[in-house]
Parts: structure tokens; C-alpha cells; sequence
């Protein structure tokens, strides 16, 4: 991976600023002049940073004054608390409620922001549908003939092509083709847990993961999770031996939106490693990076074959094409196992569709897209959330990714509030539904994947209301 | 389902006199003036029950003369025997051949009569793509979206339509989608037992369903089963106390391709109903009967919500669809609910393709022309064997789907006569893949979904002449 050019590490280093609220909303920032002193560059370089941060909205220039920190930058709400989990388990309560969320998915009338994939408008539909075309007339038979079962060649040769964003070394028979994901977990899952192991994750964490484990019997610990930095290694080190496997969304995670710095990906990777404890990251948000570059996963740094890769484009072009894949390390064998047992092989045509649309540089052109407006999406909802929310509202910080936590009133319990909500045809997904643990009940996360509008942000007050009155 | 017409039933009447060698190849049938008399119907009814027979290739007339038993009739080989297996299981050897005879499946220089799914030139490729083109017009945002997790309604609606072919009640409630049978036969071994239970399986049955059984830690029962009839009853009522759910391939079995008769189906379903054992059947072979009418499934006499029917089109139009589903009696919410963790959902496009094909009658059209080539296919099939295959060779009697099974002399090692035949670039499926126990070793499965040709013949031929020099 490229080294970061000069601007962008100075903006970063004000972002940072702004973000720990060393400098608040309103404050004038240092001049040019000496920011280009204090750095020792060029001007030209000192003038490209506070572009950069205008860009991100972080900061506006007021003509004849300079530049002051917007307030777009969030710098006045609060990030989340690190969850503290504790061990008592909750499954029921938790199950009723994503039963209750899932149930409002496919009414229209209803403004999700549950929904955890991109609005129809975001993705590159006549595109994919040429390759759909084109996939007819490539594949024998059309695409009625079975598929490897390792997988599409061409899919799985182009992930291994698309991996050198991260620095990845990966090569198509590295990888195995799945039907999403979630799928790709569950086969990675049962290859390396049994009934009764134990398995490490985040908290908050999706709770298909949470639902998925237990449903094969697995133990889930719930390890204290950073809004911004991700799983606390300090608490995931204390229960290390007695842990079969651990699981982290380690870009932009689902629902917090944190994302582990390169340090911490590198320790984990080791720390694991020392005690041969397979790693499951699911790193299906990565490549929707509002940054300079895709962070990159854990499996950058894995050197024993012992984390296996996860991800899909169910998040970034065609959540039912069912296409996602993973590089399973030295579990390959056992995935592509498990995969002929329990589905034979992948549809044919959806993973040529991708394979093909990856391969003509198409798949680049619509991320450039997506990650701009997604961005903005972040900034319209937490500046919403700024204006409309009680006072003492905290929110996270998603430097990519689809979705925000947002952490109201300790009293304030979300599954009556989305009920309240539900009436005003709003859905939210309560924090419990993330844990299998009696805590979140004040949290809530949405999903800024979707077309904003003045519609939109008129739904957000509304939020915001419902919450105030909860409260009084 | 309407009563069979009467020129059929004396049709089935004398094809069994065939079948049972009470008519011989070159034996003359009575005339039809006789079988007027001796069944009291009209001159017309003889006469198409006569030119039924002929059209099955059982007899041929000759001028002057009258009908005589055909040597397509397949009456000279015998059927292969009722099933023993021991309980010893020998699973490695099984896997290793299971192994050794998928890698040959992509190579298509290779005469694949291993092969378990019809040649492209069966398939209604064109007009599935059609239907393709229509669905990315129909579907919300051209199936880029999340399907309902239950599956595509249209195809569930017509799933359900037309299951009146075998006088099913189903609605599209009633069913879930998968990607493809063995999908469904996943999620219902996963609902319904768990490690340690008893599965009661068919033997010889289908490798993966036996190996899907172990992988998720179930002890399998292999019941005797007869070539013709199936699962033999009087078996399975012996181990009825210990089993936890059983599994038939209740029509054209694969490999035996048997079908169980009505009654016996009936009897089976009360017999497990009063121990409330869920029955898991797969259907996957139903649709392509080479009779009048579609044989029943045991779910037409499901009363108690306990047969979980499973089926795909992947076996009649496009393998690389991964379309499938089960109607799961009583046992639905579990189903949908694994659905949901293992894989969120179907593809979305390939579910609403074959959704608008059986709803717009083409399914039924199509499968009329497969069917008559498979069972042209199948007489070509057992003349060739009888033809060319050593003497006591025994072969049994689909009456629909893809495959025979072929019984050679005791001392024949069918795994060795693989590694040869393959040498001569042709793949069969050796017996033993289908068993846990150490049996069917003088077995073997062949595929007649292959487009017939001269070419095919010399194989064939080839095969015959491995096998008798093996003997010598």
C-alpha cells in the first residue's frame, strides 16, 4: 500500500483535533501560514489539508476570516461508551425484537432506518444488468450448468485481483465462493466450533452472528467493545484460553460503525496467533471507506493461514444476487467441504455477473460513487441527530460503513420507543437487538444507507421528538 | 388425480408380465381380439393399450403376424438385489471415491455416465434466458434486492399450483425456498435432529445425503431397499423405536432409480406418524415420470404435518439456478429460521425466472419432451448393457428420472474398473459411493442423461468389455 501523502496526514491529525473536541464547533483554526510553518511543508501542501477537510465538511472558510470548524464536523456529540457486557444471557427478548424489525423489511410505506443494505437508488442497476447479458452469452449452458464448488473462477480471480486495495496477496484458489456473507460465517462456523466451544465477539455485534453461533450450540462471550477503535484487546486477552475461535467486523462494523486501527488489527492477528485460535473476520463494509484508502483487514497480517477473510457485494451492488466469498486460510479444504454438503455449489450467473463486473473496472467507478454520497449521507444524519435529539445524545463516528449508534438517555428505553416510532411509520433497530446481554436498551442504530431527502431529515425530527418525550 | 384411463391399466398390466419374465423377449403377445375378451373391453381400448407398449418400446409388431415382446423390453437382465447392509461402517473409502469421481466432473473430454444431472441439450436454455430478460424488467430493482427470506412468492405460488399434478393441497405459505434440494434437506436435518440422533436412510442412497449426516454427527441406519419398490418396510418398522427421523427418495431414487409404490408410501407415513417421526422426501425426481401420471409423493398422505417434501429444478432445468425448496409441515418456522441464519436469502433473480416458467406452462411443455428423450435414453441404455455388459450383469427399471444401477458379478471390483474405465476417458459412479457400509462393491450408477449417440454406444460398449475382461 501506498504511503499516505503529506496533506492527508496533516489532515487527519486536525480531524483528530476536531473529533476529541480540542477544537469545537464555531473555533477559527490555525492560519495556513502556520499550519505550513508548524508542519515544515509547502505551502501547496498546507493549502491541500484544509481543502481536504472542507471537503469532508469538517471545516467551511468565511470570506476575509479563514476557516472555522463546521457544524457538520459532530464534534458536539459525544461518542458512545465502550460496552461493558455482562454475563447474564437474554436470548429471548432479543430474538421478539429482531422478529418485530424484520417483520417491517418489506413494507415500503415505512421509513427503515433498520434496514441494513443500500437503497435501490445507490446501486449500479443497468450496469448489472448488461453484465447480466453478458453472463447469458460467457457461461455454458447460460448459466444452467452447476458451478465449481469451489466456486466462479472469474469471481474468485478478480477478488484476489481487487485484494492488492489492501495489500492483499491473495490468488483465486485461495478463495471459495459463498451465498453472501452470513453464509460464508456459517461455513466457517462449523468448521472450527462444536457445540459448547466458546467464540469471542464484539459487543454491540450484528445479531445474525450472535443468533448464528448459538443456534450451533456455540457459547458467545461478548467482549467490551470502542465505538471508534473496536474490540478492547486488554478484555479479549484475559479470557483468551477459554476461547475456540474469535469473530470481529473489524471495518466499519455493523453496528457501530468502529473501525480497528492498523495497530490493533496487527496485534490481534498475533495475539491469536500465539495460541492457535482461528479468526473470523467479516469484513463486508471495507471496501466503503470514506477515507484515502481501504483500511486494510486483519488478513494483511495474517501469516499462519489462520484468519479466514469474509465478505460480499450484498452491501455494495446486489444484496440478492447471494454472491460473497471467503478466503478460509488453512480451513480451505474443511469450507469447500462443508459448502458441497450443504448447497452443492453457488448460482452460476449472479457470480459471473460480479466476476465480470469487477473485472471491467465498473465495480471502482460505482464505489468512487457510493462512498461520496454515503458520506454525506453520515454527515446530514449526524448533523439531524445534532439538531433534533435530546441534549445528552451520543453517536459514533463512522468513518465508512452504512449505519450509526446512537446512545440516548440511560432511561430512555428504545423497544418502547420503537413502537412510538412505528406509529409515526419509522423503524429504527434497538441496540438489543445487537447482544445477547441485558444492556443497549438506550441505543439504537441507523442506517444512513439510504436517498436523503428533506423527507427524510423530517422523519429524523420526528426521531427526535419522540425521544424528547419519552423523556420528559 | 383422475383414474387412471383403462387402456393404461392393461397396458401396466402386460408390461409387468414383461418385467417379470413371464413374457420373453420374442414371446408373442396374446391378440388383441384376446385381450378384448379377456379384460371385457372395447376393440378400442386393446388397441391403444397395444400401441402404449409399442410406444415404450416394450413391443414391436410385425407384419402379419402380430406383437411381439421387443428387445428393448430390458427383460433379460435381472433386477439387482434387495439391499443387506451390515453395520460396519467404512466411511473414508467412501469419501475418497466420492472425491476421485467429482474432480472428473468439469473435465468435459471426459463421457461422464457419473454425472447425476442432464446434458445441456435437454435443457430449455433459451427460453429460461426469456424469462431471465422479463425478470429484470418485473423484479424491484432487477433483482438486485433481499427476497423475502420465505422465498420469491411467485415461485412459491406456482410450487404450490402445481403440486395438483399430484393432487397436493399446498399454498405458497406452506413452502420455503432453498438453494436447491439438498439445501432443503440440510435445514430439515439441522431442525429436526441433533448430534447422536438416528437418521433411516434408503441404501444404496444419494453420497451426500449420507454425507451430510455424519458432518452434522447423526448415526445413519442404511435400511434394505428393493430396486424396484424401495425401502423395504418391514425393515424399518423393525428400528422404528430407535430412529429419530427418516429420509426416502421416494421416487426414482438415486442411484437405484426405484419408486415406491402408493400403497407402500401410505404405509410408511402412518407407520412413522405413530411414533410422530418426521419423514424427510425428497422429490427431486418426481416431475420426471415416464408413465401416464406423476407418482404421488408420501406428503399426499401427510395428515399429521410430519413429511417435510423437498424439490428443485436441477434436475429438470437449470442446475446452476440453486433452485429449491421444501413445504416443511408443521416443522415451517424452524426451516425459516435456519434459512435466515445460514443464508438470509435466496438469489432473487433465478427464483423469480423459474416462478414465470412453470406459471406460464412452459415448465410443462419442456419437462413432455425431457421426458420422452429420458426414457428413449433409458431403453437405449439397457439394450446397450445387455448388449455388450458380461452375462449375469443385473440392471434396475426406472420408470423416471436419470440413472441406473447396474449389478455385475460378486467378484467384480467396480472402484478398480473406475480407475480403468477412466483411463479410456469414462466416468461412472462406483456403488460404494452410495453406502456407508462396506457393500454394493460390484455396483454401479449410470447417468442416461446424456444425449444419446453412436459415440455414447462405443462407450458403453467399452465399458462392457472392461468389466468381462476383469472377470476373465
Amino acid at each position: 500500500m501506498k504511503e499516505e501523502a503529506l496533506y492527508i496526514v496533516i489532515a487527519k491529525a486536525i480531524e483528530q483535533q476536531i473529533r476529541n473536541n480540542v477544537l469545537k464547533i464555531g473555533d477559527k483554526l490555525p492560519s495556513i501560514r502556520t499550519v505550513k510553518r508548524e508542519y515544515g511543508v509547502s505551502m501547496n501542501t498546507a493549502t491541500r489539508a484544509f481543502f481536504e477537510l472542507e471537503r469532508k465538511a469538517l471545516i467551511e472558510s468565511r470570506p476575509q476570516s479563514g476557516f472555522y470548524v463546521s457544524r457538520h464536523s459532530r464534534s458536539r456529540l459525544p461518542v458512545p461508551t465502550t460496552s461493558n457486557p455482562s454475563v447474564l444471557s437474554h436470548q429471548e427478548q432479543a430474538e421478539n425484537l429482531i422478529d418485530k424489525v424484520y417483520r417491517s423489511l418489506n413494507d415500503t410505506s415505512i421509513t427503515r432506518f433498520s434496514i441494513g443494505v443500500p437503497a435501490n437508488e445507490l446501486l449500479p442497476i443497468a450496469k448489472l444488468n448488461k453484465s447480466l447479458l453478458q453472463a447469458t452469452r460467457t457461461l455454458d449452458g447460460s448459466g444452467t450448468a452447476y458451478e465449481e464448488i469451489q466456486g466462479n473462477f472469474k469471481l474468485r480471480r478478480n477478488i484476489a485481483r481487487w485484494s492488492f486495495t489492501w495489500g492483499g496477496m491473495l490468488t483465486a484458489d485461495d478463495l471459495v465462493t459463498t451465498a453472501g456473507a452470513m453464509n460464508a460465517l456459517s461455513y466457517c462456523m462449523m468448521a472450527l466450533a462444536k457445540k459448547g466451544d466458546t467464540i469471542a465477539v464484539e459487543s454491540p455485534v450484528y445479531f445474525g452472528i450472535l443468533q448464528l453461533a448459538k443456534s450451533l450450540g456455540l457459547e458467545v462471550l461478548e467482549i467490551p467493545t470502542h465505538p471508534i477503535t473496536g474490540m478492547e484487546l486488554d478484555a479479549l486477552r484475559k479470557v483468551l484460553p477459554s476461547i475456540k475461535l474469535c469473530l470481529v467486523v473489524s471495518n466499519f462494523n455493523n453496528p457501530l460503525g468502529s473501525c480497528m486501527p492498523e495497530e490493533n488489527k496487527k496485534a490481534l492477528v498475533n495475539m491469536l496467533s500465539e495460541h492457535e485460535i482461528p479468526l473470523i473476520e467479516d469484513d463486508l463494509y471495507g471496501d466503503v471507506y470514506f477515507g484515502e484508502n481501504r483500511p486494510k483487514p486483519c488478513k494483511a497480517f495474517d501469516k499462519k493461514g489462520l484468519v479466514l477473510w469474509c465478505g460480499s457485494v450484498s452491501k455494495t451492488l446486489a444484496p440478492g444476487y447471494r454472491v460473497g466469498w471467503v478466503a478460509p486460510g488453512k480451513f480451505k479444504e474443511q469450507v469447500i467441504r462443508l459448502k458441497l454438503l450443504h448447497a452443492v455449489s453457488s448460482t452460476t450467473l449472479t457470480q459471473e455477473v460480479i466476476g465480470d463486473f469487477l473485472e471491467n473496472g465498473r465495480y471502482e467507478a460505482h464505489l468512487r460513487k457510493m462512498r461520496r454520497t454515503l458520506q454525506a449521507n453520515s454527515l446530514h444524519f449526524t448533523r439531524a441527530i445534532h439538531d433534533y435529539f435530546p441534549e445528552e445524545t451520543r453517536v459514533s463516528r463512522p468513518q465508512g460503513g452504512f449505519v450509526l449508534w446512537v446512545e440516548l438517555n440511560p432511561n430512555l428505553n428504545v423497544p418502547l420507543l420503537y413502537d412510538q416510532a412505528m406509529r409515526q411509520k419509522i423503524s429504527i433497530a434497538p441496540g438489543r437487538m445487537f447482544t445477547l446481554q441485558n444492556q443497549f436498551n438506550n441505543c439504537m442504530r441507523l442506517s444512513y444507507g439510504l436517498q436523503w431527502s428533506d423527507e427524510l431529515e423530517k422523519k429524523l425530527a420526528m426521531l427526535g421528538s419522540i425521544a424528547k418525550k419519552m423523556i420528559r
